[in-house]
């Protein structure tokens, strides 16, 4: 028998280092799970390295290499991926941004870098976008709010570069840098000119703004200058259904895991109450990828929760919050003629606060899999299992070549 | 103690996935193979990716990545291997093709791409090389008859590209396709141009051959049209010798191993007996391996029976041919100062009935090995033994370390 589906499950930062709190376990290795151990007892498991040993890995980075886009060709920095994920339609070539609204004081010294942590920036990203004028450039712009402070910018143009600096000051109540470009390109100047003067018309649109009138009257910092970052050029990327023969969607909160699925042309699958907190409709997420199996042959689904105990350092936050995604998985159980692969992108460990270099627990799922006896889904158990150590790139591939659609290299 | 020489023995398509004919073993793990199985109780183990992780090798690109040689720069389509092993000498440079010999009905379809599976047909590969002329193109080529209905060609001139299409329609009653050039290169235009003129002219030679009006009159196929693919250039192979500083010799039934060997100067020790198939000669091979070694520091063995076996969805009969080969390897439990590499090229489930990505197990046997805990040899016994889990490309460097023939990079 051959599997002729894949569904990857992404548990966001989920991986760990042994917690004091937890009596020197992980929370992953502290969790009850048995869903997760049964789906290990019958499949073959591993340790991974997302993008290379050592390697810490954002998100984004370790989402385009475990979906098999190296990084390293498609990865020049959060921007273009943080405009996908706004809903901006990015072309090969565009430059992206990531972008914050903030509070500049009559001085010009940036005095809070999140604007009071306004929310609903819509009307003034609308503003921006019709008042400022790149055309003395050749330049087109999109700039589309996010969440909350947050916004994204993509420029379209002929001759643009990605290689230029930020104008963040990255603390309160230092003055904005002029952006400049990094090394000596003739596009990167091009950018840098054109982003400064950005900066300068959407500033004095923003200072004039009826809205930042209005919460100066409150007593609330206006959002009167745009800060920039993370400048990148958006990738040419081949196609998903090309590259691999299978029609695919993306199931995850987060618009940055959305907008790399957009990017490579998997389907937005949209759930009701999906949050990438604690609090996420998890069981929703399940569900709609199980429902989105009967009309695709992959499917991916991110949840994010995880992630964030680790951010906050939170062990036995994390630990329940497993047991809380291993609780909705049964029906996966239930799942025929199909790869399930489970794994985290990367381990958020709570002793870090952040992203690590930790290798991730995996487990491949189906027919044709050489079971070994690892009977449970853990850091340490995993590194027994049969697949040794492996990294990102090799997972895909490895699951292709099991539901028999790999391409033989020679004869 | 340290070894002087090296045995390196490949079970063609050995490895397998779980067969539910065989209660969920792989026919490797289901056999009886007490010689393999002392070999790996008395080396180190290991599961190996013959190309990388997920990659589906073929039997060529495979034999070229264990002898160290990487096939992304040796290795540009099949023409080229499948000519040296029918004796053609292939210099760098030189153009090569697989060849079948077909029939064309008078309307200009091909009806049967195998002629009637035509055998013996080197008085026509004599005719089309006699009669065919491309020296207006400065071209010279060799035409040499392979087994059944095959033959190889290669063409040797100035200015030849490889990147061209095939002429054959893949499919009977459809017209041979004109051969093209892919993408824009003159080399690869002059190429095209040069197949088209032989396919032509050799068909109006195959045309009027006595042996094909006679194959016609007793209601065979004529052989009157030659169909060819795998268009690759020959590449500029550092000889073994020089690269390893060992001598060498290759022992294997199929013309494309040998071919390899011959390719990159290792000399075919011929075997009466030998056929590639479930009644070849192993004994015979392992006895000339044996042999060999009295004068050469590297032999390479390739047994074929159980790829063969993989390829017909037959896991008894791999299974028992496994534990035919383990009836004659008893010698090798005697060889003094020699490093034993036993492993396979690829895997060939029975569920697939083609090679797979899953990774081969690999054994090393000798002196100086770090023996580990694996007793038996088998795909999830190994992936638990002391090399983890390695890259072909890392097999001949570690046994040339092995035999202290390495050299140090750095001080």
């Amino acid at each position: 028998m051959t599997a002729h589906k894949i569904l990857f499950l992404i548990i966001d930062g989920l991986s760990d280092r042994p917690c004091p709190e937890l009596g020197g376990r992980t929370p992953l290795e502290a969790a009850n799970h048995p869903v997760l151990n049964r789906l290990a007892a019958g499949g073959v498991c591993g340790i991974m390295d997302t993008i290379a040993v050592g390697i810490r890995p954002g998100s984004d980075t370790a989402h385009l290499a475990l979906l098999g886009y190296d990084p390293h060709t498609y990865y020049t920095g959060r921007g273009p991926l943080e405009c996908v994920g706004s809903g901006i339609r990015m072309e090969p070539g565009m430059i992206g941004f990531r972008c914050n609204y903030a509070t500049q004081s009559p001085d010009g010294l940036v005095i809070d870098r999140r604007a009071g942590r306004i929310h609903d920036t819509k009307i003034l990203s609308q503003a921006v976008q019709d008042g400022v004028d790149l055309s003395e450039f050749g330049v087109e712009f999109i700039f589309r709010s996010g969440a909350g402070h947050r916004a994204a910018l993509a420029l379209k143009g002929e001759g643009l570069g990605h290689c230029v600096s930020s104008n963040d000051p990255k603390k309160d109540h230092a003055a904005p840098h002029t952006i400049t470009p990094v090394g000596d390109r003739t596009q990167d100047r091009k950018t840098a000119e054109v982003c400064n003067e950005f900066v300068q018309q959407s500033g004095k649109i923003l200072f004039d703004h009826p809205l930042n009138k209005d919460r100066l009257q409150k007593g609330l910092g206006p959002a009167n200058i745009i800060l920039m970052r993370g400048a990148g050029e958006m990738g040419n990327f081949e196609p998903f259904e090309k590259k691999y023969g299978l029609s695919g969607s993306v199931i995850a909160a987060a618009s940055l895991i959305s907008g790399i699925g957009d990017a490579v042309g998997l389907m937005q699958v949209p759930v009701e109450g999906i949050t990438g907190s604690q609090n996420s409709n998890i069981k929703g997420k399940i569900a709609a990828a199980i429902n989105e199996l009967e009309r695709k042959d992959f499917v991916l689904v991110n949840i994010k929760g995880a992630d964030e105990s680790g951010h906050d350092g939170l062990a036995a936050q994390k630990k329940a919050f497993i047991e809380k995604v291993d609780a909705v998985l049964e029906p996966l159980l239930d799942i025929r003629d199909c790869i399930i692969i489970v794994c985290a992108d990367h381990s958020t460990p709570c002793s870090i606060k952040d992203h690590s270099a930790d290798p991730v627990p995996v487990l491949i799922y189906g027919d044709g899999v050489r079971v070994d006896d690892v009977k449970e889904y853990g850091e340490r158990t995993c590194a027994r299992g049969g697949l040794c150590r492996i990294t990102g790139a090799g997972l895909m591939p490895t699951a292709i070549d099991l539901i028999n659609q790999a391409h033989k290299y020679g004869a």
